[in-house]
């Protein structure tokens, strides 16, 4: 078995692409019209001149300048040459200058002024803006869209620009095509589709191969199809080095490995490799590893080409908790990025590599550099957007128990321009990032020994502070399965628990030692998942009977729920930054009738505590 | 005649666009893999969960947990039921955790372990990137290329986004279409095309209507079918308070005019009005009119309707020259912003709003208040950037006397990463801007008496300065005319000059006055022109007989040249911006092969004297 046995350093890996190609772009004619965004492989020169002939500059009488000369306020001259004029037309041949028509007396074809014209005045000579042969815009400019305009103007239709022909070939036998609903143990192909529509925005021109099965035969043949039709060729999966890796094997039979495996993460199976003088990138088949790779390898690629990158734009912010990474890699981590009192606050996703919705939740990243073993909580990191910085201004960052209807919240604040990032943390998780301010808000609902929710933990962990608490809902938590199972028939099924510091579970354990039920009866006690949909969604897929979770989970899959109990499920903030204009968007998103009536929709809510507004102390 | 009797500010403008309609856009289904930048419409959920079933996370052997409790370094267990799985491969039913290959010792379909497995370890469970029906994506939000992979993996094939379907209708009977040579006193219409472009790029869906002749009875009837089609109708063109302006009163006959002329330049005549509850905006003719008027009130308009617009960064600079303005009217300049020492510098470029070329040169652009009557050369203004800051950071300003090799040396540059700016000024405007620091070198081609260049004018300019003067090239200066005319010839032919300043009316005057050639006895002494380009042009239209300039210009548009002098064409630096890489970069182009080899086929320059370097003092 293979192994990554050196793993090359990224910045290594770049320098090795960097002087093993020459990177020699392609060009495309195209349609002025759909030009904006590329960049331009030769300088283009104007076709004619503009104007191409004098023309006046005001609504006016054409003159030659010679035959106003003398006339005063106190000596009037009437003119029976003058030709009305306006804006934009042919001056006459004989005349040299246009007089406004504010300072004419017409009567009917006389025309009568009090002051002389200067030659040339008010006329726009011919090639004022631009003259024939001159150069428009030089090579290698990226168009903006106003130039668009101006190369239409000066008898430009097509333009010639910088492009990268890049053949993506998918390979894996598990692959279905986009559009196409897996089976068990089957993927869509969607790496290349991601590749493609990022690189062809960059001004990339790509081609999407077909599937290609795990069949080195197969493999090398398009492979050698690809290289022969493009400039780089990015062969998707088949690069770990598992037992069906034959992409390695593929390149090296035609080209040369340059290297396999980078010290990054994720991202690390990457195969750099060169086939007739042209690179082949192996991208590793985990969606966040492609993400990965694409942005750091294969874009710096071809910027080299002269394709221009996005500019990005980074941010100090305070690290909401402690991240370890592995000594010798470099590690990117996802992160939801928030302004809370002033400061930037990074909040980490979860790293597994095949969560694609990492990626997708997030509106920043950080780079953990390989001599750091990690990062601790509170030190302050740069955080590279993947959203405008004005954009990131505006998340709202919740961190605590879940509930399905933040769904719905954040579908209705983004509306009103704030984006919601709701880190599952459990009802405790929120406790925690609130007292280090490290969430504007934290959702949670925390049954205390004496009946009531929140007030005693929040007194405990955050004692004297000014805190809101705002109600979101009530709603029902009950067993959640397949045959109206109840609290009773726990010990008897296959259970799920949530994590432990949710809420959930506290009320599970409350709810078992009313009853008297040890939790070491109930096979199942010890796993756990963090959301009500992840529940629900093991108890659909028969892996377990039963879970505790609310009714909006159990109604999303069709599932029974046998309710055992009814809680405020509350929001609490600092009292500072319950003034915060996203967390007033929040109140009043929350308090909206569309909003009730979406949480009615649902289903399991009370919406009569919806907007109940608590203060403590 | 009607005259703007009351300009609207520009902010009560958009405050009258804002109450005016209600901005519901249009949506459209479009494919996935072309939706990155485009705003999501409704929010998108999972189609199904991804993975669909438990997976391995590893390569490895897939095992029953409990199967494998007891194993240990001491006593190794050798399992018959495992099964050989390789990273995303279906856990089989019968398994619930995998066993990392390299902690396995295999021999044929014997797995021998040292250590047990944990329940559930190195699995990826169902759901467990997102779960069936779970939230995708908000609304209102703007899709990342990286989400096209998560969309596509989630089972979503298409996405509804949003749009604003704007209608465009080109209008002026002194139109032609784009791609067509305009004849005497036409124009190519262009403007529509550049709105197309810009608004496309936004996620509009522009439709743009035939040219349509100045014809009230056409232009309303075109108006009535646009408004029935689109959200938006930008109605070009017509704007302007002539004779033919029929925009207005069309609006009028079929719905209200809201206002017509803003008090802002250029833009000053467009038309706001409302038909059938739907915006519809006069776009002055003037394509800088047409350019400020789509920034400033289109965009914000469309992103009303949910289009998120580019954010636009900004940065302090001092102004180079001093600018004066209306008083009441904002004012938009185009400026060449450059970073000169340390701080950032802003050249503006001339205001007419028919030379969109200024657009195309500028990197960026300030506002002057409606309430200020100008700004001083010296203060500090905000910069609009119209390009990245890091690209404005790689502008080279070159501030003086013009010549054609500097289009050559400006796409030379633009291929190594520099973006060459040259404000024509003449030799002596580059000597100011030299000595108040508003440029990184300056070029000129002065004549003293003694008959030497520039040493003596930077002497007396620039006492005490450490300069580098860098030589482009030796050039000759000649008569520029469609007939062999000679320096003798001028006081019989129509002359054109260049403007107070330059070097080459100084060498003109130096020329006459040693053959004793009166300058008034020359027809056009007094006429002025700021390139060499625009000399031959004029001589080449047939306006003027005869011109002074470069070899180059009387070249490319075929005209005979007879030399009257030769002189060096220099570049003067301050010694300490001579170190600026962007600086260096100018001199290793200008002495590289391929530079001279160019030079050389323009014609008329002595390469020989290219890349000579002389210090001062």
């Amino acid at each position: 078995m293979k192994r990554y046995l050196s793993l090359t350093p990224l910045s290594e890996a770049l320098e090795i692409l960097g002087r093993s190609f020459t990177f020699t772009p392609s060009t495309e004619r195209i349609p002025v019209s759909t030009a904006s965004g590329r960049v331009t492989s030769s300088p283009i020169f104007a076709r004619f001149s503009v104007p191409g002939a004098h023309l006046a500059a005001m609504d006016g009488i054409a003159v030659l300048s010679e035959e106003t000369f003398g006339a005063g306020e106190q000596r009037p001259v009437t003119l029976r040459e003058a030709v009305r004029v306006n804006t934009g037309n042919l001056l006459p041949p004989e005349a040299d200058s246009v007089i406004m028509i504010e300072d004419v007396r017409i009567d009917g074809d006389r025309f009568t002024i009090r002051r002389p014209a200067t030659p040339w005045q008010h006329v726009r000579p011919v090639g004022e803006d631009i003259g024939e042969t001159e150069m428009i815009l030089p090579s290698s400019h990226r168009i903006r869209p106003h130039e668009i305009g101006a190369l239409s103007a000066y008898g430009i239709a097509e333009v010639e620009v910088l492009t990268v022909r890049v053949g993506l070939i998918p390979t894996g036998s598990e692959l279905v095509p986009p559009g196409e609903k897996p089976g068990p143990g089957q993927v869509v192909e969607s790496n290349t589709v991601m590749a493609a529509a990022w690189l062809d925005r960059m001004g990339a021109r790509c081609t999407r191969y077909p599937l290609t099965p795990d069949d080195p035969g197969l493999i090398r043949s398009r492979l050698g199809e690809a290289v022969e039709a493009n400039d780089l060729v990015i062969i998707s999966a088949g690069s770990s080095a598992g037992t069906r890796d034959f992409t390695a094997d593929a390149i090296a039979d035609l080209g040369e490995v340059l290297l396999h495996g980078v010290a990054m993460k994720p991202g690390k199976p990457v195969i750099l490799g060169q086939i007739s003088g042209k690179p082949v990138i192996g991208l590793p088949g985990y969606p966040l590893s492609a993400v990965t790779v694409l942005r750091e390898l294969v874009i710096p690629l071809l910027s080299r080409y002269g394709l221009p990158r996005e500019p990005e734009s980074t941010v100090p912010a305070v690290l909401s908790s402690t991240l370890a990474s592995e000594l010798g890699v470099e590690e990117f981590v996802f992160l939801s990025l928030g302004k809370i009192q002033g400061r930037w606050v990074a909040v980490p996703h979860g790293r597994g590599a095949g969560v694609q919705m990492s990626g997708v939740r997030a509106n920043a990243y950080l780079v953990i550099d390989a001599g750091e073993e990690g990062v601790e909580a509170g030190e302050e990191v740069q955080a590279h957007l993947t959203v405008p910085v004005q954009e990131a201004g505006q998340a709202l960052i919740l961190t605590g128990s879940h509930d399905p209807a933040l769904d719905l919240l954040a579908d209705q604040l983004a509306k009103a321009g704030v984006s919601l990032h709701s880190a599952h943390q459990g009802s405790m998780g929120g406790l925690i990032a609130l007292k280090k301010r490290v969430c504007h808000g934290a959702p949670m609902h925390l049954l205390a020994d004496d009946g009531t929710y929140n007030t005693p933990y929040l007194s405990r962990h955050l004692p004297g502070e000014d805190l809101v608490i705002f109600c979101l809902a009530g709603r029902e938590q009950g067993i959640i399965s397949r045959e109206n199972l109840a609290l009773e028939d726990l010990p008897k099924v296959r259970f799920i628990n949530r994590q432990k510091g949710s809420g959930t579970r506290i009320l599970l354990d409350h709810l078992l030692s009313l009853r008297g039920i040890p939790p070491g009866s109930i096979a199942g006690y010890d796993r756990e998942l963090t959301t009500h949909l992840a529940v629900a969604l093991a108890v659909k897929t028969g892996e377990v009977d039963a879970g505790l979770g609310v009714f909006s989970a159990a109604k999303a899959f069709g599932l029974s729920f046998v309710p055992v109990a009814r809680e405020p499920y509350e929001i609490v903030f600092h009292a500072d930054t319950w003034e915060d204009p996203r967390v007033k968007a929040l109140a009043s998103t929350v308090t909206s009738p569309s909003f009730r009536e979406a949480l009615e929709a649902l289903g399991g809510y009370d919406v009569s505590l919806t907007g109940r507004l608590r203060r403590l102390p």
